[in-house]
C-alpha cells in the first residue's frame, strides 16, 4: 500500500543528520559530526558493579515503575545535586526522562500548538529544531553575541511575535559554544519574565566547563537559580547524564514548576509509561554507595576535554583555514567555524565524505539561511590520534576548495 | 506565570489512570488495576550475570547507539524470534522502542493528523486511546464478540468514515482478552487490505497463550504473517520484552515495512534519539549467550498465570459476582467483568479504594460510554495471597451495592 503520512512527519523524513549518521557507520569514517562523549572515560568496572548489585538486590528493579521516574535518584538530584548549582527544587518538581531530548520532546507536546511563536538561540540545538518543527511550531530565531542573546533583539522580537516559549542552553550553547555573561543572563530572564515567555533552558553541556575556578555556579548561575521562583517560575530546566555519565543510561530530566512537570509526567506515561527504571537505579546506586565520585569524574572529563579542544584550536592554524573564523569556548563539546566565503558546507560534507571524514553542516543549526558558511566539529569523542588525522582530512578537503577559488 | 498548556494537553490532564497510580502507592492498597508482570518470576541471576558482562565487555555498550536500536538484538528478533512466528522481516524492518506504548504513540505521530479517523476495538487498550487522543484523532469503535471484530460492522464503518489505521490486538485485546479466531482473522486483514485502511497489530499479549498446544502460530497467526506481504504491507506488527522478560528493560519493537519503520525511526530520533542500547545489549546476552531459554521461561509464566486466572474465577463465583458475566480468556493479563445492573466502576472504584483494593474502571478501555459497567482485573502480578485477599476486598466492596439495590 502507498503509506499516507502525517503532514509534520515529512519534517522527518528530510533530516540530512540521518543520512549522515548512515554514511558514519559504513566503516572507516572519522566522526567529527556528533554529540558523543569519550567511551574510555566511562566509570566501567563501577558501572557493572553497581548493575550486578542493583539486580540481585531486588526484584523491583525490574518492574515498571512510576512515569516520573525512580523516586530515590530524582531526590538525589535535587538534594544533592541541583542544590549545589543554587537550583532549589523538590523531589517531585524532578521528571526523569530518555534523556533531555526526551525532555524537549514531551515540553513541546504539552506546551506548543501549531503555529505557536517559539524564540531561539541563532544558531541553536539541531534536537530543539527537529522538536519544534515536528510541533509545527513557528521558529524565530533571536540574535546573539559572544556575550549571549542580544537583549534589545529578544525585546523587540517578544513585542512583535508574542512566542510562548524561549529555548535556549545559556552555558555552552549547542553549536555555538557561548556562555552567556552574569549580565545578560538577568537582561534574558527578566524579559521573559516580564511578558511571561517560558524559558525552556538545557544545562546538559554546562558541567563541561573546562577553566571553571568557582565551583559555587555564582559566576555563571543557571536563569532556573536567578529566577529562584519555586513554583509557578518561568524557567524549565533541562539536564542530563549523558556526558557526564554515559549516554546509553538515557537518563535525563526536566526540573521546574509542579504544574509543569505533572502535564509533561503525564505525557510521558502516554508517550512511553516510564523510561527505564533499572537504569536510573543502577545510575542512583553509582551515585550514592559507590566510590564514584561525580565532581571529580566531571573535573577529570574537563581535563582530557580541554586538552582535545586544544588540539583542535592548534590544528586550525593551518593554512587550509586561514580565512575561517572561530570562537575559542570555554567548554562543551564543539568549536562552530566559519567556512571562507563561497565555501558551502553541504558541498564540503560530500568532499570530506569521500575522504573519510564527517562534520555537522550548520544548516541543522539554524532556523534561517544563515548557517550555510558554518561547520560544527566535535572534539570530545574522537581521541588524539583520531583528531589529528580527522583534521588532516578536514583540511585537504577545505584546501582544495580554496586553492581552487 | 500561568501556563498556557497546549491544546490537547488537557487530555492528559483529564487522565484517572493518573489517580489511580497515585492511590495505589500510597501504602497498603492491592492493584489489580495495572499491567504487571509478577516480578517474583523475573530471570534475576541471569540477567545480573548479563548485565555485568555486557559492560565489563565494551565500553560501546554505554556510548550513544542509533535511532533503530542495537543491530544484533534486531537481527535476533527477525531471524530468531518472529520467523518462528511466521512474521518474515528483514533485521531493518524492526525498530526497538522504549516498549511497545512507544511504538503506538511513535506510529501515532507520523501517520495521524488531528481529525483522522482511527478505529479500534470496543473495549481498547487504554495506552491506544491516549495516544490517539494525544494526536487528536477521531476514535471509531468497532463492535466485536467473541470471535473478534465483527466483520460487518468493520466494513460499514470503512466505508463511512474512510479511516487511516486500524488499532487491535487480535491475540488477547487489552482489557477482553479475546483471541481472535482464524476465519475473523483473515476477514479482517481483507477488509482492511482492500480498502488500504493500515493495520497497527499489538502482539505483546500474544505469548501470554496458556493452553497452545500448537507452537507454529498456524491456529492463530498474526494478521501480520497471515498477509505476508514483505514490503508495502497493510500491518505493522508491535510486541514487546516486557511481559515476557521484564519491563524495567523497557524494550519493545515496530515490525514492518522499511519504509513505514525508516520513518518512525526518525520520529523516535527525534523525539529520544534512542532507547537504552544498554538494556538492548543486556537483552541480547540474554537470550544469545545465557542458559535462558525465552520458550520455556514463558512455559513457565503461562503455568503460573494460569493458575491465577483460574483462582481468581473460583472467587468470582461468590455471591456478590452473581450478577456480573465475563468470558474466561485463554491468555493474557486480564478479566474484563460485568457489573451488576446499576453499578458504575467509577462510584465502585471509590468504594474499592477505602477497602483497600484498587482495579480499572471500564471508561478507561472505552471510546463510547459503554464502559462505566465494566471493570478490568489483572491476574498476572498478585500472588496468590494477594488475590485471594484483594478479591474478598472487592466482592464486599461489590456486595455493598448489591446487597442495598
Amino acid at each position: 500500500m502507498k503509506y499516507d503520512f502525517s503532514a509534520r512527519a515529512h519534517t522527518l523524513m528530510s533530516s540530512p543528520l540521518l543520512s549522515i549518521r548512515t554514511q558514519t557507520r559504513r566503516g572507516s569514517v572519522i566522526s567529527l559530526a556528533e554529540e558523543l562523549p569519550a567511551e574510555e572515560l566511562f566509570p566501567l568496572p563501577l558501572l557493572a558493579e553497581a548493575a550486578s548489585t542493583v539486580i540481585s538486590a531486588d526484584a523491583q528493579a525490574l518492574q515498571y515503575g512510576d512515569p516520573e521516574g525512580y523516586g530515590p535518584l530524582r531526590e538525589w538530584l535535587a538534594d544533592d545535586w541541583l542544590k549545589g548549582k543554587g537550583v532549589h527544587i523538590p523531589g517531585d518538581g524532578v521528571l526523569l526522562t530518555t534523556g533531555s531530548q526526551q525532555a524537549v520532546d514531551l515540553l513541546s507536546r504539552v506546551y506548543i500548538d501549531p503555529g505557536d511563536r517559539v524564540l531561539v538561540e541563532n544558531p541553536t540545538s539541531p534536537g530543539f529544531l527537529q522538536a519544534l518543527r515536528m510541533q509545527g511550531a513557528v521558529i524565530i530565531p533571536v540574535q546573539g553575541d559572544r556575550e549571549g542573546l542580544l537583549p534589545e533583539d529578544l525585546r523587540e522580537k517578544i513585542v512583535r511575535h508574542r512566542p510562548k516559549v524561549l529555548f535556549a542552553a545559556p552555558s555552552f550553547t549547542n553549536p555555538s559554544g557561548i556562555l552567556w555573561s552574569l549580565k545578560r543572563r538577568k537582561e534574558v530572564l527578566e524579559a521573559c519574565v516580564s511578558h511571561d515567555v517560558l524559558i525552556v533552558e538545557d544545562d546538559s553541556y554546562g558541567d563541561l566547563h573546562f577553566k571553571r575556578q568557582d565551583r559555587s555556579g555564582s559566576k555563571y548561575p543557571s536563569l532556573y537559580a536567578l529566577e529562584d521562583a519555586g513554583e509557578d517560575g518561568h524557567v524549565l530546566y533541562i539536564g542530563s547524564f549523558s556526558k557526564t555519565v554515559a549516554p546509553a543510561l538515557r537518563t535525563g530530566w526536566a526540573a521546574g514548576s509542579r504544574e509543569l512537570i505533572g502535564v509533561m509526567a503525564a505525557a510521558k506515561g502516554m508517550a512511553d509509561w516510564q523510561s527505564s527504571s533499572l537504569n536510573q537505579r543502577l545510575l542512583y546506586h553509582l551515585l550514592h554507595a559507590s566510590p564514584f565520585n561525580l565532581r571529580e569524574h566531571i573535573a577529570l572529563l574537563n581535563r582530557e576535554y580541554g586538552t582535545r579542544l586544544k588540539l583542535m584550536a592548534e590544528l586550525l592554524k593551518r593554512a587550509a583555514w586561514k580565512d575561517s573564523t572561530y570562537d575559542l569556548p570555554a567548554g562543551g563539546m564543539f568549536l562552530w567555524v566559519s567556512l571562507p566565503e563561497g565555501l558551502d558546507a553541504g558541498i564540503l560534507l560530500k568532499n570530506a565524505l569521500r575522504k573519510g571524514v564527517v562534520f555537522l553542516p550548520g544548516p541543522l543549526c539554524t532556523a534561517d539561511d544563515s548557517g550555510s558558511r558554518y561547520i560544527r566539529l566535535n572534539f570530545s569523542h574522537p581521541g588524539r590520534d583520531e583528531l589529528l588525522l580527522g583534521m588532516n582530512l578536514m583540511s585537504e578537503a577545505v584546501s582544495e576548495f580554496t586553492a581552487r577559488s
